[in-house]
């Protein structure tokens, strides 16, 4: 993908009335160049069982390619006509808590053969009717695919077959999962208990690591039913989301992102943030690394918001800001959910980025701007020093074997790293366990909470370090197997670390005492009584209990921290290391709310973005030039150099 | 109705031990005239199916007779007797969440043909039983009757029936519901989705107006039993509740009141409020407004509390205050639920006129006092020059498009601007969008979050402003349609407030900024960036991104208020529209807690309360004498005029 | 029991490798003599349907042998095995909010014959396979037996069964629990209603006291089946544990101790409390005094936390503080849960004495130290002058009638009187209504609550009180019967008080007038307006509408409190009639977090423990011998006096 897509979802189905044409010269005069369209209407695609109708799709298409616009098809599976429903109960997925009725999307169990039946066909019925078309340049793969947790009798067949090729026997399932605990030992694979009502952890893991297969399974099932029908100039996409807190928040746990990406073409991500006072970058920052992470290399932002939800509403220069700010991250395409607010049913004030009077409006008006603005530039190219290392694994085991204070999870952990490092503009990269192959391109690797690794993972770490890369280990990393089995060996591992712990609580006024801090600092949430034997401390506890034990230890590059303290603390840690790696540069004089990215742009030519997350203009050093420029509220400078 | 009447809910099946006799004798002492009975023991009335005992109903009858006391007989269809639902279990509703155990009162199916069976048996025989004894008054139907979420399979196809009669083809419900939305387009009726699991808000609203209408065929069906029986001196009444919030707090959101008060001649009323410090008269002036509007016409207060709730005690003089509020507000009677305390089961803490221990205490001689002052009283007329107009769909649209601070409903905005009138002592009619004939009766209408209207509605107020009517509308006014449909024409509607809009948020810091504002003041929970027409700006928003738009706007009378706001706020800007409509008069000099309520007694004369809700005494001048009074704490003042 | 116990649970069914000689020899190196084992791993001892292997047991038994360790077997039938599960899934309880999955321990049905016919199956294998062996010193049944919520139709049928036994006649049953109300009346025995929908308080208690009656019949019906195989010297127990808030809190809702107590010969207890600086002894003394009142004999704590949860890790000196403790309460033994931590399934984080590295640490050699000083220690005997009466029916009574405040509970007023006494060094007995005989033996005696109490109960109280003993009742006390219907006479009764109210309310602020207090002091929660007859009135309410009454009256020696107020105030007010009885000595010249307890040792000697509960040294007079001793902080002294 050379050039940047701009554009939105549309759903001419949803319209009160027809304004195709008109819409699609408004969507033109945007500087837009590409919709989304057909993907949450199976309803109208096949109105009734078998009864195919695909004219409000090809209209679409065509009046799209009369003003010079692409079109992404999205295939419309993940919710479900109400005639399957009536017929065929069953395809609602059976979630442990009883079956949900009919109504919402994405209920339903993506193992039901009669669900796929359906949906294969009206995927190639879609496909047949729209790939034709030049301007369809891709497709979309279902929306958000999760797995709905299903786990009806069905699906645990499923998990009950798995297990066994898993393990072979039955005692090395039940050594594995330690189920002589409470009695829990299976003596026959038709025993293995309903796991809805399991309380072993290990047991749970492993269920859920099964489903998130079912996702990767269930994407390269459509995929390749979709390749059947696709031109070589046409991409597959899915749009990954995030785990959601209100919004875009961290990594997303129903899905390892990382399997499924082998289903598509080209990354597609959903992006979702908190605005207005609340708009700091740090999610369209953490969302984009991760997209780019998983096949390094330019994503589609497949949804972002226009207007939003009701307290999401843009100050003025905000969405513009926010465009630069998923190009600086490597997006290839901003594309806006939606076109026009919905004046029914459920997402009525979720608004697109034109109101429900369909008029052209603020948001639609500052749309035109960054269309006019970014029709000269291209894709941005990253290439980072510092890597973060995310795992699913440990964010499930987390929530499993949960910190004192259960709302504080793996993500808490994953962000704490990642928001102190985008604070101080150092650009970092997501990756997963399975890019040990990675580790050695990286001048510093994070690893927050990595709580569940299998001996080949630690050792990979380990190896890193040895070979003197900055391995930055957070607090209960290491502590258990990927079965989430507790190891019985000396703690933490991989043993690079020279310290050495076994006890371990929950801080309450405990202090914390090193010469990086001039403030009075305090560990929180986790503390870990480290016993250093070859590290040095670099951060000790100051306690009348527990003052003997160090809190932040160093091994030569290896750096382990054994507690959670405020973020502005670790920052300051952090600074030290990557000073002491060589990786603080002159681009870290500024700090947020000015927030400086970088890349190479199709060229090859180093290209900045300067950006104010304030609401107060700034003067600000463009430090590759030595220019002072003006950044206005919520403003953004791109500079290019001109030769590299 | 031209006699107060006082008194009390009785009920000798309660009783620990035989104290009929004496119970009378003590009612009687303390100047009450009326007992309710009968109304919540149907398994003592019919203790084996098919058995009738009424001995304990007529011997009440018959002693209250003895004493000159008069009763109101309750049908008992609130309560079925256990072997009803030991026989019939499929009697309970199925609310969508299961079907409940037989236990609490309330839970049944009001659709169920086997439960009208037995309810119409029991009403037959209880009103040959009673209704020909000369001193009762007057039937009360079932008992604060709601549709107990009563959604099962039977419920449902009557809801389909409905719907095929109100749309004659299914495409007019799919278009007019936005079923297109996430696939929810219906392609027959009997595949209409079970509306338990609805995600689309117009078919979720259509479902609740039905459920509302099926409160109203219900005692629809039990009046015209009882109207068989009845005598012409004899009423017809029902207790009507409120929306509950730990006491009565705003429009009822499962009954159509409007609608039901159609089955009934005389309209009842059960107001319960906070009592102690937190007593302040606007249940009362609320709820007594609302019931006064269904008939224009005084009403009973059938439950009120004496002691009730623990934390309710009153304090000395306010059970005294409470009652001539009541009456000041159009009440024709006032009775106390209960007599006395119960000493089981599940009420025993709410607790009546008597303790346990069944005694004379202080709350029985405070009684004692407002019995012996109140007979000489009777009956006030109301006649106001501003109304309220509320609206059912409009609260229940409210609830599904929910503000973003979702404990931020209907009722509050309602109560918002009932109270802010309240505490300026500004009386109100409570009226209903069927009440539009009577639109021209007022000098001011008031329109809180009027969301879900049609357009005729919209119409009549646009007319009511045009004729020089002060029509006061509340954010959200005329945003949908009678179906939630959001309009897709420029916002507001009706079009007379020459303004417009399409733009809102939830303030976050945002202050307002108007010359009738002499402290700073904040929006909150809702604002609309109005851009004014024709309209003046009263207040505009005083915020970086905002501060180009107007928060209130007047288009000569036609006044438009875009955000919530505290409501002393709101009372200033209130105050100067109504000083404008020469509504600010003499009695404004008293603010709460000095409240005047005003009326005509039986004969025409002026009839004045001046109220003191507060525990400090007040000296308070009456204005209508020029005299000026002592008023106790929670003291209470009554001024007749001598001539008219 | 002449010697004290020390030791811990061992699992070897969750070692991740075979250390059983290892772990022998380390408990036997900490100074401990006993370890508990088998009562968790049913699918250990029977993996497969009539299946048995011992083996596990067996081994452990006689490693324990050859260091000299004694073992406590439990049965094992708290945990059923899947392969159970799956063949009777009817086995699992159902609660009335549907059946539970397989999964979690004690969630099956303890009426079912099928679960009981595998139960007495395996206890009977177990107890052969290792009653025999000498070092086996006691068996305890099952695991904090419970009823868990069982009441499916056959355990209804038999609270029918019960009903029908209790009352004879229906019409018994109707008046005791008042079922006229709401339409409840019952015509037939079987139609009396599910009681899981009931609204009745007084069926919902009954059916509670039948319930809490079912776990005394399993206890009974194992401890029969064990006395088949038991040897004299062998004893048996029960590990009873208490209402659980985060930790062991007060009086255990769903067990009568006091009748399960009557199962076995040696009292058990499962003691959990918080740590660090929320460490203050009082779950040690409250819990203990409860086990130690059940049988007047000192009891086990079979289960206590060594480092238990995350947030418990104790401080250096609070594991050898809390051994004290539990001693000074009159433990013969005390065994920490568990030797070592679990690497799997869910208690992971439920750490034991070694962590999960399985070598010694900081906890294991405080055990070290605590194992050696305890040696030449025995058991002390406790002779209290002061009694608190708790009561599981008024429990019950307050939950279903609550306190205006939910979560203000019965448990919260018992630890209000037994943590103001504790404060101020007064030890106390636990004892029961069926202790009547035992009142006289105390000086003063404790009500609080007793919302719930036969005529016969408040008789004795008040035979009591007439006899010159001390009898302080709080507040609700004697208010209803023991079917928790209200009394329908004068309260509060007995009448001993000398004092009437009929009024009751939730204070806000209501300040609290006294000679005895010097700081302006509150009552909370609850107040009744006392009216003193005979009475004095200790305190007053100081408030203007309630300023009349009293609250807290004295009759001779029956004192009534009719409200709550700080504990501070409590024990202002307990302080001055503990002096006039006689029972203000020089201990309580100390006060927390200095605790002195004191009893006798095996050889009738006066023995003191001094305890400082607080992380400050403290200078501290041994009021015994006139020595001043220097307390660490956390730190204890025994002082045992010469001759007596």
């Amino acid at each position: 993908m050379d050039k940047l897509l701009y554009g939105v979802a549309y759903y001419t189905e949803y319209l009160p009335y027809n304004r195709l044409e008109k819409d699609m010269a408004m969507i033109k005069a945007a500087g837009m160049n590409v919709i989304r369209i057909a993907e949450s209407t199976w309803s109208s695609h096949e109105p009734s069982e078998g009864i195919f109708d695909f004219t409000h799709v090809t209209q679409v298409i065509e009046a799209a390619a009369r003003e010079g616009l692409d079109v992404i098809i999205g295939t419309p599976t993940y919710a479900i006509p109400p005639w399957m429903a009536a017929k065929h109960p069953e395809i609602i997925a059976d979630t442990g808590q009883g079956r949900e009725k009919y109504g919402r999307r994405q209920n339903m169990d993506i193992t039901s053969p009669i669900y796929l039946f359906y949906a294969q066909r009206v995927i190639r019925k879609l496909m047949e009717a729209s790939l034709h078309y030049p301007n369809v340049i891709g497709v979309q793969l279902d929306n958000e695919t999760k797995h709905y947790g299903t786990c009806g009798p069905n699906v645990q067949r499923m998990f009950v077959r798995h297990l066994r090729e898993t393990f072979g026997q039955i005692d090395k399932m039940n050594e594995a999962f330690g189920f002589n605990y409470w009695s829990n030992r299976v003596d026959a694979w038709e025993n293995v208990p309903d796991v809805t009502g399991a309380v072993n952890g290990s047991f749970r893991a492993e269920f859920e690591k099964f489903r998130r297969n079912l996702v990767t399974e269930f994407l390269t099932w459509q995929s390749k039913i979709v390749k059947e029908y696709l031109r070589k100039d046409q991409f597959i996409t899915h749009n990954f989301d995030y785990e959601w807190r209100d919004h875009s928040f961290g990594l997303q746990p129903d899905v390892n992102h990382k399997h499924a990406a082998n289903a598509i073409s080209l990354t597609g991500s959903d992006i979702y943030h908190p605005s207005q006072s609340k708009l700091t970058g740090t999610e369209i920052a953490f969302c984009g690394a991760t997209a780019y992470g998983l096949k390094e290399s330019n994503y589609l932002v497949l949804e972002t918001e226009a207007q939003g939800l009701i307290e999401w509403l843009p100050y003025p220069g905000q969405l513009r800001l926010q465009a630069y700010s998923h190009l600086a991250s490597g997006a290839c395409g901003v594309m806006y959910w939606h076109w026009h607010s919905i004046h029914h049913s459920q997402e009525t004030y979720w608004k697109g980025v034109l109101s429900h009077d369909l008029e052209p409006n603020a948001i639609y008006r500052e749309a035109c701007n960054i269309g006019k603005e970014i029709a000269a530039l291209g894709p941005i190219r990253k290439k980072n020093d510092v890597a973060i290392l995310v795992s699913n694994e440990s964010l499930n085991g987390i929530k499993i074997f949960h910190f004192p204070d259960r709302s504080f999870e793996y993500n808490d952990v994953l962000r704490w790293f990642h928001d102190a490092l985008f604070e101080m503009n150092i650009e970092i990269d997501i990756i997963f366990p399975e890019d040990v192959a990675r580790f050695s391109q990286y001048k510093m690797l994070v690893v927050p909470a990595l709580y569940s690794a299998p001996d080949s993972l630690l050792e990979a770490l380990e190896t890193y370090a040895n070979n003197g890369g900055y391995l930055i280990a957070g607090y209960r990393s290491g502590f258990s197997n990927e079965f989430l089995q507790v190891r019985h060996t000396i703690q933490p591992t991989p043993g690079c670390f020279g310290v050495e712990y076994d006890l371990f609580t929950k801080p309450v006024d405990v202090a914390l005492k090193s010469n990086l801090f001039k403030e009075p600092r305090f560990a929180s949430h986790w503390m870990e009584m480290l016993r250093p034997t070859t590290a040095e401390a670099l951060v000790t506890y100051d306690h009348p209990a527990w003052g003997q034990y160090a809190a932040v230890t160093k091994n030569k590059t290896a750096v382990y921290i054994g507690c959670h303290m405020e973020k502005d603390a670790l920052k300051i840690l952090l600074k030290s290391l990557l000073e002491e790696a060589g990786l603080w540069t002159k681009i870290q004089q500024a700090q947020f709310p000015i927030i400086i990215k970088s890349g190479l742009d199709v060229n090859g030519r180093p290209t900045h973005f300067y950006m104010n997350y304030s609401g107060a203009s700034r003067k600000q050093e463009i430090y590759h030039t030595g220019e002072i420029v003006d950044l206005p509220p919520w403003g953004v400078s791109v500079f290019t150099e001109n030769s590299h």
